[in-house]
């Protein structure tokens, strides 16, 4: 395959490329996306500051995330956290079943933001960037609801849904990145990667 | 699980759902939302015919698969057609790596539709949709065209490419239904599908 620099260049990641997560969901749309990678995760605290905006929060994470981590000489870490935003309130991961329907129950019908910070780190120089998409949810009955948490898939998910899973069905429309919505917005990632091939080893 | 009737039931197939598709997208994302189906599909000639409107053209062509299905008693059939709409042309399947790399550049930095018409049928009953979604590329250079090219993975993709798969680093947005990109607007097919409860015997 052809290599070469610039802005016109295929991006082939000539050092290893470190994913700061441990979600599967994200390793998969790296792969999907053709970019190699090796999981490296570390845990952080996801507790939202007072006061603290989405942006705010998601790129504090990511950059948290990514440095976490650590690097070996040449190598590139990429951190990424993602939350669910609806009428300016932060929705997590739910850490019960009656918050996952609570959850279900205010995005249901309505429009909500998903919002992911992703953070790139290598030999010290570091870079940042948010992608925000809009999701439009279907009316759901309490027995959609009531469903879908009984399925098990809202369990570690922020906002308590999985758009790629069972609540495919409910979702009626996306403005923005679709992999961000499930958990890594692919094109910004990539974007973002190629700003650091001269400097980090990585291939241009 | 609960059952029940009317708008606000959760749907769970009662009897068997025949997807008229041999896409393993398309198998995939019916998986992935929940909804058991087997697979039953019949060829047909995807030749878009003189003056015919996109709409008019995945319309017609999901009925003519739902209808080149032989059905049993109490069965229903799914069937669905995608094209890719850029500037008022209608962009089939590549026949050729040069087709494929011609309509790369149509995408190109533009934005473009993709449309799928959705058909489903039961005991003589008929109902047909269609999603539109729209889609925003990045601006491909040469070299990445030829990369996506040789990777093969335009081969047999309406519009020569797979927002899931490789091409998911040029896709900066999308407006409408994401799984619509893929090959089946799995929300529009649920709420379709819960129409023909009573007379098909499909559970409420």
């Amino acid at each position: 395959m052809a290599r070469g620099s610039g802005t016109g260049a295929v991006y082939h990641p000539a050092v290893p490329l470190i994913l700061a997560s441990a979600s599967p969901r994200r390793a998969d749309l790296l792969a999907a996306a053709g970019i190699a990678f090796t999981v490296r995760a570390a845990a952080v605290d996801e507790t939202p500051r007072p006061g603290e905006s989405p942006g705010e929060y998601v790129v504090r994470l990511a950059l948290e995330k990514a440095r976490a981590v650590r690097l070996e000489p040449g190598e590139v870490v990429l951190g990424a956290d993602t939350t669910v935003v609806e009428a300016d309130r932060i929705l997590g991961k739910p850490a019960t079943a009656a918050e996952a329907r609570t959850m279900l129950a205010a995005l249901s019908g309505r429009t909500h933001e998903v919002w992911t910070g992703v953070a790139v780190r290598a030999d010290g120089r570091e870079a940042t960037a948010v992608a925000v998409s809009r999701v439009r949810f279907a009316s759901l009955s309490a027995e959609e609801i009531a469903w879908y948490v009984a399925s098990g898939e809202p369990d570690g998910k922020a906002g308590a849904y999985a758009i790629q899973g069972l609540a495919s069905r409910f979702v009626e429309s996306v403005e923005g990145s679709c992999s961000n919505v499930v958990g890594l917005p692919v094109h910004l990632v990539y974007a973002l990667l190629r700003r650091f091939p001269a400097e980090s080893g990585l291939a241009g």
